[in-house]
């Protein structure tokens, strides 16, 4: 119980300095955007992504100097395994919505001891959203307790998946024939919390980063829901990976789809 | 000018129904909703989108005898010109977004005169968010005024289209692939306002009817956007049909490339 009631405390702690961050991001976003492109021309990044994982970083390695960070921007290559306390953060997830739309983007958190889960917080900075999570102890949307995830039907339920990925991929078209309907956000994080919410009831992606499901997870966990690769093995957090997060009644279901064995 | 003094009763008049019928929506959205399916398993109504649509069509009918309304539940077989004034209204447009989500659903409606544009509203009830427009006389979003469209690129511009489409169709996924980024709401009256705030730079739908549209093409021709079908034709509102709603400087790219002219 000593560690977990340090697990509220970092939540805590987590939860105040995302309000601080999403005050600065409000006050920048209608300033000229610093705007440059990192692996491919459609893969992007702002000052103020960059302004507020250094925020992140210097107010956890004040407070807390043993823990380290693993950051979208830059920090990446320091972090080759989970041991001790590790934050695993997505300053700006879903920048291109930041950059083109001023809203659906988030600031994602994942707090993990030994690669365990501790907190998980994912911000939607426009809606004021804020869904947080303590390993254990259930996830909430703004103060309000999550309730877990009751049962639906493939056939019923509502996948959110990149449009991009149904134009290149064979898997994710089967996939989007067995559901009811289709969505797609742009930010995986939220599009996560969205799932341990009960606003979707699955969210594939066929490749994303730690930072952009770790926090998201640890929300999703709370709330009876579960996150595997399209195989349906375990997320290492350690590499980029596909995802399958979705209501547990139906994964299952997407996995199996997946591979086409059924 | 007296006509268009007209267009401002009505939008006004249509803007105070329409929130008044947002309330009975979030009263109701937590009750058990009374869920039917219509030409397939998919397409959902239920009893609030009814009750919206009685509750509009008694308002009108009282306060504009002279007036016609379509509407999506049952009263569109009724109309097979637009002469005279026509309100078109979608109750609940994103009715599958109603029933899982309980958010991203709008109350859609256009007004038109011997079929020109008079005045176009579409409510985000959740989000309370309202755009209108007078037709000749701007869009706003909460009573604030939109600004007209600026030029964009084609490969750096946000698609709003549903992966279902992307899954069945060779054309949109051709069309995804030359954008820089793919999304979908699932509530095609919404995401034609978001073209044309800005917050997306096109919206794609293979098949959408009258109501799906009416309301948001007028707030897109108020800010510079054009709206066609798939060929670049002009929409008569009287049959289903596809759509391209897109900021002026890549609507004939998407049309081209749609046409795998380019």
């Amino acid at each position: 119980m000593t560690e977990q009631l340090n697990y509220f405390k970092w939540k805590q702690q987590a939860e105040a300095w995302m309000r601080e961050a999403a005050d600065y991001i409000r006050w920048q976003m209608h300033e000229q955007l610093d705007i440059k492109t990192k692996e491919h021309k459609n893969d992007l990044v702002t000052h103020v992504d960059e302004g507020v994982e250094n925020f992140f970083i210097n107010k956890i390695s004040e407070t807390y100097p043993s823990h380290r960070v693993m950051g979208e921007e830059g920090s990446f290559k320091k972090i080759d395994d989970l041991s001790g306390v590790v934050w695993i953060l997505d300053p700006i997830d879903g920048t291109m919505n930041f950059v083109h739309q001023k809203s659906f983007f988030a600031i994602s958190l994942g707090i993990y001891v030994d690669g365990e889960p501790a907190a998980g917080l994912v911000y939607d900075v426009m809606a004021d959203e804020l869904y947080s999570a303590v390993a254990g102890f259930g996830a909430f949307l703004n103060g309000k307790r999550l309730p877990k995830l009751g049962r639906v039907k493939l056939d019923e339920s509502i996948l959110s998946i990149n449009p991009g990925w149904a134009s290149k991929d064979e898997t994710v078209r089967n996939l989007i024939e067995t559901v009811r309907g289709a969505r797609s956000y742009g930010v995986a994080s939220l599009e996560i919390a969205y799932v341990a919410s009960g606003r979707l009831d699955s969210y594939i992606s066929l490749n994303l980063a730690p930072w952009d499901v770790a926090g998201g997870i640890i929300l999703l966990q709370e709330t009876g829901g579960l996150a595997t690769n399209l195989k349906g093995e375990t997320l290492t957090l350690l590499k980029k990976d596909s995802l399958i997060a979705a209501n547990p009644s139906i994964h299952d279901g997407l996995v199996n789809r997946a591979f086409g064995t059924t």
